[in-house]
């Protein structure tokens, strides 16, 4: 069985590559931080005897041999990167969870069957470079290798080019190696088993999710003797859509609808102008496909009719979409079993966020592991997940893992 | 009488330094380029033979002898710095006016009975350092010199920090020359004379304007797994105010509530993360003091429901006041004369904006003159002013000093 206190150790190693002031972290995507990062993981992995290779989007495959290295790997892992003032858990428990799963085996001089895989997926956060978990994406064949290296960031600086300066342009083809299956622990990032007191969530898939790019365009005007009636305020206009589409979500009973702006720019902005050009995100989610369509329906009519009644000229591009995913029954089977046997409580559940577990699941067989987090609180320096359920949620890991690597 | 193709010249020569992508002006207060426009305006004025002193916090007088040097001058001007992308006439009209005059009365070999003073007064807009006529205060006693000098930009250099570096911190007591009597000619920044075909506004005021800093405390959490319910969405908050502010605000049929909300910033913004941290500013008007009064009660009030109904913590803190100004009847009955015996359309009426001549009439009999601006459009690239309504506007200024220099 796993070492609960050495995971745990690794997890506060790891947080003291990028701390932030009130206890979080902040490693954005292919920045030295996240080099770092990496690094300190490498070292950990090349003590146990394993190799690695890097792909040409960045993502990292570090194996431990098995008995029979003819055969697909079973792997597991998620992210490194974090957000701007993001937490010590988000990601990184799934990476050195799969750390402590090697030390466990190492440990205990297991050579299973198959060989295992860690991956640490490149960009997950999204943040650093639109959409989420492009480089899992990109594995899976979502994206092609050229679309992703030519991505930019708000700097306008290229992934190709971040990931060539903080030394993780590999050479390896992306899409290799393939993988027998692919398991990913994580924390919840949501309150559920926290309130039900459950440890475990066996994830069953994953929530849609869609990202707009907004553009406001009215005209800049002096607050002063700019009468009401003349204005074409884009600032109005984004408070108008902002607060009618909370106001659509918070109606969905079922509170299935989740909207969310997370950016907004007003274009030289000063106090006495009236804002003439607005830009601005928009994140819309749901749990089934179609009525995910029809929130985009909704949202884009609430554009247009707010564009008319603000006199400001509205665009949106859809910049990325990922569609509602289902696991693959016999993973989450296998992880439902290893919580079981655990004797832990546990519930079936679909995730609200995405995880580079949703690529992946297009070309292996995949499920997810969620372990609770305070509050439900992530993307947030607060984020807080016990010892105890961070080294239960690796026990589960670990148990379907061997169980997968010597089927 | 002026020469009005001079002026244009002038208003032309003067929007070559900080040229915008559209045709506007960026010289914020105190930056090179505000020097070089400062300068520029010196090279002209010296000469004419004028000489000049500037002031503690950078306000620049330059000097026309009179007949009667031991009498208080009379004085004209206004402000050469701009928004960061204003246009070619907010302010500058005002000064190189005062040029046109002095180069009229040059040509036409005119010593007036008292001296005449050309004022360029530091940071009008507000836009780099809060408040707005920040420096016409401090001459007229609003500010002390050391809290002006102690303002900050967004960037933490202080007022008096960037004057030193633009070459333009003086030694002369704030507060000196008294004057006879100030006159500012401006553009209206607003509608109201493009639309009644008048080429004058006598301005006999101007409207109360207050300044808040807001901010909105809630918590940054996921946007996938957090439902709607349990988010405490900063932005949110702010859309709802913003959107509650436009109502109450078109609602007033007077037309005389303007509400403006000019710069909102998310701290640490991602797009899947829910805003946890909002600071925002509120600018209201209103010709109205009580109105006013209720105006900023109401903006409270609602605060304070939006940040209980959205789980968010507020505050806010009122940095800048000016109260309703009404000028001296006999400058305005000098204005309103030039107007009339120029055989121009004018109108008396209210100044929506505020002018260095707000602070000026606390201890000198002021007055305004306004000529139209193309769609009422101001602090934006496109601003214009007709060659001929600026002319007209310089003549009346002319006139309405020679009246006050000989009386
Ligand atoms: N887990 C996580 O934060 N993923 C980023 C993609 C998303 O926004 O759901
Ligand atoms: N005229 C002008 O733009 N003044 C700035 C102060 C204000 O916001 O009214």
């Amino acid at each position: 069985s796993i070492d609960g206190q050495r995971l745990w150790d690794s997890l506060m190693a790891m947080a003291e590559i990028g701390p932030t002031e009130h206890g979080g972290s902040c490693r954005l995507a292919l920045t030295p931080e996240d080099a770092a990062g990496r690094r300190l993981l490498l070292d950990w992995c090349e003590s146990l005897g394993c190799t690695w290779r890097v792909d040409r989007v960045g993502n990292l495959f570090i194996r431990r041999a098995g008995q029979r290295d003819d055969l697909e790997p079973v792997a597991m892992g998620s992210h490194l990167d974090t957000q701007p003032k993001g937490g010590r858990f988000d990601g990184i428990l799934g990476v050195l969870a799969g750390l402590e799963v090697f030390r466990t085996l190492a440990d205990q001089g297991i050579v299973t069957e198959r060989p295992l895989v860690l991956v640490v997926w490149t960009n997950e956060e999204g943040s650093r470079f639109a959409p989420a978990m492009v480089a899992s994406g990109t594995y899976a064949g979502a994206f092609s290798v050229e679309s992703t290296l030519a991505r930019e960031d708000r700097d306008g600086v290229t992934f190709g080019e971040a990931l060539e300066a903080c030394g993780y342009a590999g050479e390896s083809p992306v899409g290799e190696p393939r993988l027998d299956s692919f398991f990913e622990l994580h924390i919840e990032q949501g309150p559920v088993l926290e309130e039900e007191g459950e440890t475990i969530g066996v994830v069953t898939g994953v929530q849609g999710m869609r990202w707009f790019d907004v553009t406001l365009a009215g005209q800049s005007a002096h607050a002063g003797p700019t009468p009401m009636r003349y204005r074409r305020d884009a600032l109005a206009a984004a408070a108008r859509l902002i607060d009618r589409l909370q106001a659509h979500a918070l109606g969905d009973e079922s509170g299935d609808t989740k909207v969310t702006c997370g950016c907004l720019d007003i274009d030289s902005a000063s106090r006495n102008v009236v804002p003439g050009d607005v830009k601005l995100t928009i994140d819309l989610r749901h749990v089934v496909e179609n009525e995910l369509d029809a929130l985009q329906t909704y949202f884009e009519g609430l554009l247009s009719e707010v564009g008319e009644t603000c006199g400001v000229t509205v665009s949106q591009e859809r910049i990325w979409a990922s569609p509602v995913v289902e696991f693959a029954p016999e993973c989450v089977a296998a992880v439902e079993r290893g919580a079981r046997e655990q004797g832990l409580k546990y519930r079936r559940m679909m995730s609200g966020a995405g995880h580079d577990a949703v690529y992946v699941s297009r070309v292996a067989p995949t499920a997810m592991i969620f372990v609770p987090c305070r509050d439900g609180i992530s993307h947030n320096e607060a984020e807080y997940a016990t010892p105890e359920d961070c080294a239960a949620g690796t026990q589960v890991l670990c148990d379907a893992i061997l169980e997968r690597a010597n089927r």
